[in-house]
């Protein structure tokens, strides 16, 4: 996978690149990128990106010219056809599913915007996806590119050890995790629960389940509504309720 | 406000600290930031900051010891009592009104965990917050901290210029932005919309407020079931309604 960002902060991201499982990844030829700074690509003196919006209002307002051009750079001796994607409020909520269908992409550019908006020929006739990772404001578009980055890189063949990809399963199951514990068994006053140290696998297995059913109803019932229970995890959420109608 | 974040990749950061509007905040005085690799807190041998579960099962899980110690060690010398916010997929979703609440406190210290769980410990005995950016699986809490930092630290007050507030103005309105165009009036041969070059300033208005409710009725719906609307709005809506039925 190759991955373009067009951004005008480029020195933001190479700390991320240069870290953790994208540096890894790249070390084991998974992928590559390349930062564009696409004020490099203006045609006017100033090297200007932005303009006052027709029709009048406030802020300033990415030309369609830097960033055209920057992306028909990226495309050429390219073969393959990338996703675009321009990172802004408006898009589509970015999720796990998202991560996986863009995981399978060959190419991915992403456009960062930084203070303005976009004009609209960039949304129109450039962009084949347009993503928010999520319902706040953020000063530019590099933190969700990178979130985005990180979530999809991940998820490319061989590139987490097996370490990692285990607590990913646990997420990916549906549910929110159970509660995790290690040495020392009291800390401060705090011990791990009997349960877990009692060597009863069958015993742990069916607390861990209660557990992490329980956070989910507490924390994200909206998970449950599309979860298939089994039917021991049936039993164990109508016994949770009962318990809790009880109190 | 102070900011601690606590991370085994301190590395990650510095990028994102030392760029656009943190670093403007600081040269202002507005905020301050320290990188605190916990692993510097280890009491073993070997700087371990992980262990194998109690219990049993794949994954490592992260120590109390170390990220206690050192979250004691950004409470010395401080008077107020911060709000400690754990990254984790298990916390409550972030949203912009969290980021507002967020932004009234002087200390703010962010836990990073990176692969691993928690212990549980760090949960219930340490943070004020559990906090998920959002439904996807990232690598680390690095990314989630950094992105709740920009979104806290842009609302300080004096920290945004006129430019850049302008545009979140429009996005805090509540409906989707109107789209924007610049020079030039033709590009690629795209045009911007006529009315926008007509100087008929009610005709403009509305114009964008019948395209900002047309955007966030296709895109996103729920955000109109909380939104107070004007007598005018009301009406462009059902405009607006009325066209699609007829489509």
């Amino acid at each position: 996978m190759h991955i373009d960002i067009l951004t005008l902060f480029p020195e933001m991201m190479e700390g991320v690149f240069q870290s953790s499982i994208l540096k890894k990844a790249q070390e084991k030829n998974k992928f590559s990128y390349n930062l564009v700074n696409f004020r490099d690509y203006t045609t006017n003196k100033h090297r200007k990106v932005d303009d006052y919006p027709y029709g009048g209002g406030a802020g300033m307002v990415l030309t369609p010219q830097p960033v055209f051009d920057a992306v028909d750079a990226c495309l050429e001796d390219k073969a393959t056809k990338p996703r675009i994607v321009l990172l802004c409020p408006q898009g589509e909520r970015y999720t796990q599913q998202k991560a996986e269908e863009l995981a399978k992409e060959e190419h991915l550019i992403f456009i960062c915007g930084h203070y303005e908006g976009y004009d609209e020929r960039i949304r129109t006739g450039l962009a084949t996806d347009e993503i928010s990772i999520g319902d706040y404001v953020l000063t530019g578009g590099e933190l969700g590119a990178m979130v985005i980055v990180d979530s999809v890189v991940r998820l490319l063949p061989d590139v987490l050890g097996n370490e990692s990809s285990a607590v990913e399963d646990s997420f990916s199951t549906g549910l929110l995790e159970h509660p995790h514990y290690t040495r020392p068994a009291t800390f401060r006053n705090m011990s791990v629960p009997d349960v877990l140290l009692s060597g009863d696998h069958a015993k742990i297995a069916k607390w861990r389940k209660t557990e992490s059913l329980n956070r989910t109803l507490e924390r994200r019932p909206d998970l449950l509504e599309n979860y298939s229970f089994t039917e021991e995890e049936k039993q164990i959420l109508d016994e949770i309720k009962q318990n809790k109608s009880i109190e």
